[in-house]
């Protein structure tokens, strides 16, 4: 086989490894807690499934490759809890080192296009990056509203924590920041939420 | 919220049960089962990583999508083992009729277009749908390969039988199917797949 080849099989094996990283979240129907390559597939589901809500014109495929491997650095890096602070102060720094890793598996040209659309999502400045933001703040929320606010509980998360990282989901779409706002609130008005 | 969005969030949320059905398939590292979100984001980010190798022109986004949700049937039918030849057999029937209940939730526009998708990729007529069934092949391939066979040796799978199921990759591409052959000639020389 050519080393070209390889290299991407090598790849492809090592990412396997991405189904070892657990989240906070539960799955629906209070399940186990949920890894990242599910995260993953979700999202770009829901992506393609949502994208008529997008604020601006997006181009799907990138949202879906987006989703898809946005979260492959914490193979390196492990999972970094949303409403941990501590976590997600050292979050740049331990992803930057697990991506130079991690994408060194891939030939070069596939190693400078997976480091970039990493960086696409990451620095956030595109309309693909925020319309995939949006779903990776509402796949984790439509999960812990069918749980009655499990994970909110079992870490103490306050209604205002909720809405600053939905803020994100914003500039991603308006139309998904409702139907959010929407469920935040109904949570808050059942207690599953603290205020 | 209105009626279609309520529909497509309902989606979203019934489609998480895809990460509770596991397939006969082990993760890498001699690792637990693998379920078919997991499988199917592997197969999507593997169609990407390779696309350079198919046989044909593709459209990358469709083959994604067909990865992405080829499984989705299975939240109502249960998995199909590829080498259970009576499960095989009614396969089709039990598929139709979950295809059926699982995308009449939502709305009528979408569910004409995901059924579409999954005949698409059943019918195995197109480009996209020969390349993503190459991956729904290579993937399980390099897990198994990486477990020295256990799955095979599990279930008594023979070598003509894993070639049987790799004419379909061929179609897709005859570059991975060389690489498969490779791998698969390998395993038999190893023991860990009977000629």
């Amino acid at each position: 086989m050519e080393e070209r080849l390889r290299r991407q099989l090598d790849f492809a094996l090592e990412i396997d490894k991405e189904k070892n990283i657990f989240r906070q979240t539960h799955l629906s129907g209070h399940g186990r807690r949920e890894n990242d390559a599910e995260h993953a597939w979700h999202m770009a589901v829901m992506a393609y499934l949502l994208r008529e809500y997008a604020n601006e014109e997006i181009d799907i495929a990138r949202v879906m490759l987006l989703c898809l491997i946005h979260d492959i650095v914490e193979i390196e890096s492990g999972d970094t809890y949303a409403y941990d602070e501590e976590s997600v102060r050292t979050q740049k720094q331990r992803e930057d080192a697990a991506k130079e890793k991690i994408y060194s598996l891939l030939p070069d040209d596939q190693k400078r296009e997976f480091v970039s659309l990493f960086d696409e999502f990451e620095e956030n400045r595109t309309a693909e990056a925020r319309f995939a933001h949006a779903m990776d703040n509402l796949q984790p929320l439509i999960l812990n509203d069918s749980n009655h606010g499990g994970d909110w509980k079992e870490h103490g998360v306050s209604a205002g924590q909720v809405y600053g990282r939905h803020k994100k989901t914003r500039e991603g779409s308006e139309r998904l920041y409702e139907a959010a706002d929407e469920i935040i609130r109904e949570n808050i008005r059942k207690g599953n939420l603290k205020e």
